[in-house]
């Protein structure tokens, strides 16, 4: 089967529920998605300022959106993440006034001065161990570990702008979206209204200074609907785990929301009450961050599936 | 040699600099330090009440402290943790009225009723692939990977209740503070004044009903003393991973402290600049939430030492 | 000249930049807004269930937008509060499950029981002293000081709830949007796109339960366009005071806004540099809560007049 | 009746049960305490610099402990602030690196330079129409209206820095702690061991940049001992006013607690039960911010004793 292309030429800066689709797919239909990398190509040296990239241009442009045929509001959107590829031979990040973990923000506000503006290249190789990255005064090899920054659904009724994360998904910067993973998002409108873009080479848990090894790329995805199957935030499941993705701030109201939500999925799906799960987490949950830099904090909640095994 | 013992019935309720030290012990000298559960073994069976536990009793007492000879303030204390061996054939964990991840307390007040008091017993088992833990009502085996809770020095002039963490350590509930680990501490009082308590026989990330696998232990460890090296908050250093914890709220304010402090060790011992070292952190640092419960919240940001290897 | 009158059947639950205006006013010229109340006339009685009335059902409908003539994005749109009257004979307040300052929420999740919903009347009467509510069970005389909860205008992209504040305005349920004072909010859209809703007969600093005292009102307006003036947060003037409120989370996020803008306002409009208005502001700025229990917190920081006089 | 004098030469910097005291007094019987200024009287001029100061010196000493008859665990202790003096004819206020309410700090990290260090000086003036205070560059006229900043009691077991606040009191930077309103602390160690400092000369809601209009004082208070009523925050009462102070952080978790203490207090004392104490509260009652600067925020729930009286 030839899977669908949707060209990088069609984005959007929001997950809206008021946006026409720009491709109609069928569930379990490979889908390639070509993704611009968060500042539309703007950014292609050390000499190239973030801040003029960003003048009349809405950072995260996510591809989009695609409408999958049978999803309908209350059901749950199963996005297999089958390959990302890249569209690069470099990927960058930035030091942006007033952005970043380390810094005051438009939020966190101080009357300090910003710290420097920086743009750093790392450069694209093929090692015999695979691909790495490597800028030139780092100086120190990073994997290629893609995943993708910015990936949802519609919203019900708000527009969101994609460098926001939320119910819907949006802009988690969550590694564990990475391919052989399937993630999970609620379903708000017929059809879904998927979108994604901000593909990054690589993050750490965090995404401390508010950029991650940002880089265009080619995403690969196959959809299933799970009819009248209701979610209230994002899962992912990977090879050995389950996990909850809550956006919230404080970090504390992220990390609740994620722990009580996979205290009801093990409940509802595998067998235990409420406070055996409450207790089994407690003594085998993982809970690490995913941004402390977007509008909202993401936090990950997950539990090996070896500890769903009751004796 | 034989090493010091210094016995369970040695303990106190707070990390303090006014109390008289229990042993004092030369550097590389190896210490077994017994220490007691958090309720101080008052809780062996489901009908134990944790409630009825805590009346007249200080939860989580640290044996100590231990005067460590050449330690001054300013210096840094290594304290290798050699072994964690159980005291116990059994640990416990419990739900306690107003305490917990996902309950509301007495500093996130609500006027809602307690979820119910509950005690949950873990058989310790020998199988053939190792120690682990059950309970009769989850069901799932647990592997036995200890860590002391509750550890760390005397601070400068306040008195710390042990259920705290701070930058003196103290009730960090960090996994990572397990057996071939080396915590480092600041001190800050002739001797440093060491005190461990809270042993786990395991806990998940975040603490999430804040109880761990909570058991008697018997700890060793043998100290360093880093002279006129100052740190401000607690390191760990692994087989593979530097780490700093720190300990705050909100949360964000604990992960911020958590990476400068990581930003400033890289840029002192490993040649980054401190930009650099902002930028690698961003790419590959690791940040997970030890504990959600405690009176402050324990983030712990870290990097793989092969991250540290520059081309 | 007879004023404009826009009918409570024109309502909105979003503040949205895609909404066409339901009318077109020219500056200087007052504006009659009917409003309905937050949960549009289903509640009217202690038997009636605010749960009930929420299905199918928007809280905070806000009647407009209402397209101002020569308000371009860019400027600012100053609403001077002509008038706020009663259009009911009373007024209701709810406990609504997981909702208010003392409940766990869906944005603080806990495991525990909601606290009991309950919906409480207040009958506005008219006494020798003025308008004022009373409760047949509170049994305390409230008086008749009435304000918009929520307010404000189209933001640039995204759609925002009308329970939810920001930098557009909206669900700030801050009491000094009231009859005498002006609010100042940032034009993102031609026209402003204004609209108004949630009336309150009386409230609380912080809405403490979630709800004040819900009533229909008809609102008195004139609008003003600052042309070339750009805020970033909304601001009120009243006779006394100057006051900007920010909406955040955690409340340290919205104070640190509220008292920068105004640090900004007072070095741009006062002649103070900002050093100086940051030093006046400590020793007489005012910094109460506004609400604690929206999607975001509002904190309203203020400075009198009197103490902008320099000698 | 001579009052008793407590010299300014016997001060602290911790509130600590470990502490003797330097004074006992009755019930009833005049006390007066000396209290040096927050920096001790290093600060005299605009060349004198605060960090300088602060080396080997702990900010804060409050003049005590002082012991009150009749004090015993579970009381509650009333202080009557009668009068407050001040002991020098100037205050001062200062920007201290990563210190206050619109910097980064020791708390909230960020990897940004400081904001300028600067001294303040405000002259102490007597007009027409009282004391006021002028500072030469800023030049606007402010009242004399002091409080106690740091006024509390010594825990019970821990030792807390002067410059924390607690449900000890400590460093609550209150505004309302002034001459005619009674201060209400629970009592944790015989005789409760009361000890006061940090007066200011005025300060705005939050103590924005961290340090009020600091000055020498001489503060006179009567004690009450409320036996066997116990409390478990600080709560002041005013001629108009019921209040709550509480010191959290985030700040939500400050105005939870105040209120909460409110709803309770309310129930207890004034014959409400305490749904009919929460929908009150949400309709009437009040939420400032003392203090935005120290290690805990402290927040103040207040009502107004006219809203108590039931028809």
């Amino acid at each position: 089967m030839t899977p669908i292309e949707i060209p990088a030429s069609h984005t959007s800066p929001t997950f809206s529920p008021y946006l026409e689709p720009v491709a109609s797919v069928r569930p379990g239909e490979p889908v390639v998605i070509h993704t611009l990398d968060a500042l539309g190509g703007r950014v292609r040296s050390e000499a190239d300022s973030p801040t003029e990239a960003e003048k009349d241009f809405s950072p995260n442009p996510v591809t989009g959106p695609i409408f999958v045929e049978g999803a309908e509001p209350g059901d749950t959107l199963a996005v297999r993440i089958e390959s990302i590829e890249p569209a690069s031979d470099f990927a960058f990040s930035c030091f942006i006034p007033f952005m970043g973990g380390l810094s005051s923000t438009a939020a966190t506000r101080t009357l300090q001065d910003p710290i420097p503006e920086r743009t750093w290249i790392w450069d694209l190789h093929e090692g015999p161990e695979g691909r790495y990255l490597e800028n030139k005064d780092v100086r120190v090899r990073v994997p290629w570990e893609p995943f993708m920054g910015s990936i949802g659904v519609a919203p019900a009724v708000e527009v969101v702008a994609t460098v926001t994360p939320g119910p819907h998904g949006g802009n988690m910067d969550c590694p564990d979206v990475r391919p052989g993973s399937t993630l999970y998002l609620p379903v708000s409108m017929p059809g879904a209204l998927f979108a994604a873009g901000d593909g990054h080479a690589r993050q750490g848990q965090g995404e401390l200074c508010g950029t991650a090894l940002e880089i265009a790329c080619r995403l690969t995805v196959t959809f299933e609907v799970e009819k009248g199957r209701s979610i209230a935030w994002p899962r992912i499941v990977s090879d050995e785990r389950l996990m909850v993705v809550a956006s919230a701030k404080p970090m504390e109201d992220a990390a609740r929301i994620a722990y009580a939500e996979l205290v009801g999925w093990l409940a509802e799906d595998y067998g235990f009450d409420r406070w055996e799960a409450y207790e089994l987490l407690s003594q085998v949950g993982g809970l690490y961050v995913a941004n402390m830099v977007n509008p909202l904090y993401s936090l990950v909640a997950s539990v090996e599936k070896r500890y769903l095994q009751r004796t």
